[in-house]
């Protein structure tokens, strides 16, 4: 199997028994036969995903209903090929990609949602609705989603759940998981389970609402979900400030709080976040910013006005400067635009991101950060920090060409060494990501032998002949 | 085995190998002599919980260390004998409870609070901290803990966690799973492990935090416990009203959000609820008094008074009459005195008291009420219907007299109805109380046979000797 960090990407085209002749004939009996891709150019859509690593799967089937996927798993447990779910994929550590071979299953074709309740405050949808169109869907009914994860208008509810998504917005609204409250499971042995239910309160048996989510794609098949939903927030508003350092941008993270204010979303970038987007696009940012810090508040029109009043008091007496507050809408857009414009400027430094997200106790930022800078000199390595300052959870994204092996070969040193700082401030490897086949080579750095033992088992446990998206979490 | 609702209440001491004299003085080894209690008089008060049928354990272990913890568990798979984890023990479904004996391991003496983190928002603490205690303490540091079950005064944060208690403000701040980050446990076969950490994100490998919330001890002893904080609500203010009919009362619920307003319980207490604190205590409540309305709101100072007056706008506009705003803290606390009068009222209806905790969307409340008073006529026992109308959650008193078998059988057929409506309408047979072994043999009315299996295999994975609180959730 190939491993990214090991320096190999991608393959060619594994050959299980998903290839078998009579298999293909019995899977197109199963979805249909025009449902079934397993022509070199119809699959390659589903080989990779974010990180542009391609495994091209020997089938993809796009099959409409939970029973239609009940019978594929049920095959596949007779005639031993691994299966791998996939939404949006847009994954950063190749969740959905098939490393080990075997049919991939897209839920394009399951995007319908079922039931928006606004009184009950849920929503029921199939696994291949967008999170965007989701929240658009909701907010049409004066409801609300708040998980937004930043590929949220690629990105599949299905997926965001298997990955326990995070987003802007989880500094005050948590992440994916806290607001999944039932979903409907085809195992990996092929059984169809319903977990939780419509009401937020369920303590009947284990929670493997809990338990799926966050899984990886690797303990069953998300076929439905109940998502608890909020009243729509009425409104926004957005300070910006720019700081000379790190250490007094996210000095100010607490005090927010301490000021009683939660806000919505607290990013931050980096010096030399603030510096690629400055040079490719010249927002007048000077020599002297050295972080620079994005604050939302939400709620009613009134406490908005307050709360946004109260964040940029808090910047100010912080050191703050260059400080703005949006007023309007369009204000606020520009005051985002920032943010957006990383991911474009970065490109001219490598073709290659290793783009990833630690998380450490937010007040452990500056010395992360500070940290990563050093290890970037180290292993002579570009890097830019930004992200999620009110939950610490850093994207840390090392740069280099993707056709130069001793540059990536510095890159992904400079990535363990993170790894292994981030895991010394208490925090861990992964925030938002997951672990896929990417990270597994340092799970152990994050946890105990222990701790994988008891994941292992329960793996063993629900899918005993290895079914499920093989090749990822363990080594 | 005893079960409650078959009729058989309690049972005298069991024998196992935990009685054995070289057994015994292993665990006096392992914990000290003195934290190893055997007499008859000194295991009665870890007998029973709020049920309040008594299971003696064959010795009670008043532990100190994680270490110890495991040791204990490393000799119950060696001799086997069953291991019951005990908390505060008021729990209303048997969980803290030795049902086929063994040893119980209180968390008495694992009280401490290690680390209050006003800045990052989180606490870890020792399992045997009362949630009161919890509560107070953090809010020392500004900082705030919201869930809070009704017996936080005396039930532990290990028990709320394994139980994943619910409580008054979940209706804007949801349950205890929530606020759990990061967990040290021991496992059914002694091995220590650690799940999530500090951080509120965190997707390395499966979310067994997640998994042993609301496990109710059958698949891990925890050890100590990390909680995710908020800020701390300036105030709070409460509305009360009285209308005709529950149907009028929880059309409220949705117009509260509708009005952009989530507060932060929304307790309702139906026709009999109010007669029986009425007839006890005389608050004044007239005959046409058909359900009450407790509404609370938190957050600042001004926009908790603008929510205030919006509650009752909404209260007044859905029929409300003798509504009633605190502008005090004790006003407030004068409008909650009716909630805490139930349970002392309820007591002159008889000697048992079948508490069931069922929770539907709440748009259904109405519905189950009005068919739950039929229930009660049907099978001729008195209940009293109250609790949480913001999300669902209801519980259900059918009284009698615990010296009447017949009483008790009509109940028990009552609670039986009760429910089938719910799950017929969309909600599930426990909110907050969890399965125990109260609830066990009810629960195939609420999962399907393939959820179950799933559930049962991953108890046997992480448990394969069955030795932590054998005799509950699956009968």
């Amino acid at each position: 199997m190939s491993r990214h960090h090991e320096g190999i990407t991608g393959r060619g085209r594994a050959r299980t028994a998903a290839s078998d002749e009579d298999v293909l004939a019995r899977l197109r009996e199963i979805v249909g036969a025009e449902n079934v891709l397993v022509d070199e150019d119809k699959v390659e859509p589903y080989a990779a995903d974010a990180v542009k690593e391609k495994f091209p799967p020997e089938a993809v089937l796009l099959p409409r209903t939970t029973a239609e996927v009940a019978s594929i798993l049920k095959l596949a447990n007779e005639r031993r090929f691994p299966v791998t779910a996939r939404g949006g994929g847009v994954g950063y550590t190749g969740g959905a990609v098939p490393v080990e071979g075997g049919v991939v299953i897209g839920t394009d074709r399951m995007n319908r949602i079922r039931e928006i309740n606004a009184d009950d405050l849920y929503v029921v949808t199939e696994p291949g609705v967008t999170t965007y169109a989701l929240q658009q869907a909701v907010e049409a009914e004066g409801v609300f989603y708040p998980p937004d994860p930043a590929s949220y208008k690629t990105s599949f509810i299905g997926g965001n759940i298997a990955e326990n998504a995070g987003g802007i917005r989880s500094a005050k609204y948590g992440v994916t998981k806290h607001y999944v409250i039932g979903l409907e499971v085809v195992t990996p042995t092929g059984e169809v389970i319903r977990t939780g239910g419509l009401t937020s309160k369920n303590v009947v048996g284990f929670d493997l609402t809990g338990l799926i989510c966050g899984s990886e794609g690797m303990l069953g098949i998300i076929t439905e979900a109940t998502l608890r939903l909020l009243p729509l927030p009425e409104t926004t508003r957005t300070v910006r400030a720019t700081f000379k350092t790190m250490a007094e941008a996210c000095a100010c993270v607490p005090r927010f709080n301490r000021a009683r204010v939660t806000p919505v979303a607290i990013e931050v970038l980096d010096r030399n976040a603030i510096a690629a987007v400055e040079t490719e696009f010249a927002f007048g940012f000077g020599a002297d910013a050295g972080a620079l810090l994005l604050v939302s508040v939400d709620g009613h029109a009134s406490e908005v006005e307050r709360d946004a009043l109260i964040c940029e008091r808090v910047v100010r007496d912080g050191g703050g400067f260059d400080v703005m507050r949006s007023e309007t809408r369009e204000e606020e857009e520009r005051l985002w635009d920032v943010r957006r414009a990383i991911s474009p400027a970065l490109k001219k430094f490598g073709t290659m991101k290793f783009n990833e997200d630690v998380v450490v106790p937010r007040s452990r930022v500056p010395e992360l950060v500070a940290r990563i800078e050093e290890i970037g000199k180290l292993h002579d390595t570009f890097v830019v920090n930004f992200g999620h300052a009110g939950d610490g959870n850093i994207h840390v994204n090392f740069m280099c060409d993707r056709d130069d092996p001793e540059a990536m070969r510095r890159a992904r040193a400079a990535v363990r060494d993170t790894f292994a700082f981030s895991v010394e401030l208490g925090g861990t490897i992964s925030g938002e990501h997951g672990i896929g086949y990417v990270k597994a080579p340092y799970l152990d750095m994050a946890l105990g032998a222990a701790t994988i033992d008891a994941m292992k088992s329960i793996k063993r446990a629900l899918d005993p002949n290895g079914i499920l998206n093989p090749g990822k979490m363990f080594l």
